[in-house]
């Protein structure tokens, strides 16, 4: 069986989108658990990694001895391994676009990804509205990702970007969790979108499982002392 | 026709990636150069790209009205519509490698990334020795090449990284523009690689064309003043 290997569930936007990428289409695996402790080279977390991810990193996809270490590989691997669950989407040309926005969020984003790290589990409006003030990197990343979604839910009729769930939304769901935690603010239908990306019930377990955790990581904390 | 629209071939490593990716697999395409003026919003490169690219950026991959706007999301549309071209390994397991250490490329080694901009025509070996010297995340970034490429020579035996000429070479090229730039220490094997890389006919070509620019960018040289 696959099994994947992700870091903790409140914090992990790299664990959560092959996770509820599986869970959404259906595909069977096991799940194992990578507790963030530190990153430093004598952490546990490393410890438990090494040998397995070259990169040190998660999440890590393993199939029957095959390695996979970066998010999208795995998103790619799966397509093509379960092309009856369409995890792309089937016409030509939306694939092609669907593959730009996933490929943008995976090397972009970077001032609303280093600002607001996903914190499922936190409620921090105060914190999101002194980013909003003080960050242009954050307004323009939102309003990147809001011209990006008005235009694709437009275009495919919704409900998800490209009509049906695909690997996009599986890739946009941690930014929805970080726009609900700083409650960034977003025209009506992006904040409909958010919803409905947080009502799949792919994403909605990746939710519970990260309010059952309870862990609470300073490392991962820079906006307050104790949840 | 293919249209891909590049940055500056002395400077734009993403630019790089898709036109070696091309050129070398034989693929015909029609070259738009928009010339590194400026990133400000202002400017004549943010202009040419209006309408365009949704990111401002490049590269963009048109193909009769069909836009693509990242590298990796080019190669994957490439490999799917070029099947022949073997673009991607033709081995499944070595397929998913493959996809990985290019994944890894497209969001990782940012500190060699940042501190070794890639600058073709330069030769600066004292810039290099110093932040060898001075920056631990480049030390770490190059070890991780090294131990990559030298696994994957080993596996497959080269001459390139899965044998023959694939993706992640093209993405690897701009890398190993980098390594011969700042005279960065690496092993013969991996000096090696980087050589049969840069005598690729497809690598050369583009290596001419940035030595045929003569532009000099003052914000993508901060390590001198004049050529």
């Amino acid at each position: 069986m696959l099994q994947l290997y992700i870091g903790n569930k409140n914090y992990s936007s790299w664990s959560m989108r092959p996770w509820v990428l599986l869970r959404q289409a259906g595909i069977a695996f096991e799940e194992k658990p990578v507790r963030f402790d530190s990153f430093a080279p004598g952490s546990q977390f490393k410890a438990q990694l090494a040998g397995l991810s070259p990169t040190g990193k998660v999440p890590v996809l393993v199939d029957d001895g095959l390695v996979l270490w970066d998010s999208l590989a795995i998103a790619e691997y799966l397509a093509e391994k379960y092309p009856d669950k369409q995890l792309w989407p089937a016409d030509r040309a939306a694939r092609a676009t669907a593959r730009s926005v996933v490929a943008e969020m995976h090397s972009g984003f970077t001032a609303l990804r280093s600002a607001c790290g996903m914190n499922i589990e936190a409620h921090l409006p105060e914190t999101g509205a002194l980013i909003w003030r003080d960050n242009a990197g954050v307004r323009a990343d939102v309003q990147r990702l809001v011209a990006m979604w008005s235009a694709l839910l437009q275009q495919h009729g919704g409900p998800m970007l490209f009509g049906a769930f695909s690997i996009a939304d599986a890739f946009y769901a941690p930014v929805c969790m970080r726009l609900t935690t700083f409650a960034l603010p977003v025209p009506q239908p992006i904040a409909d979108y958010v919803r409905r990306v947080q009502a799949l019930p792919g994403v909605k377990d990746w939710i519970d499982g990260a309010l059952a955790e309870a862990d609470f990581r300073e490392f991962e904390e820079p906006y307050r002392l104790r949840r």
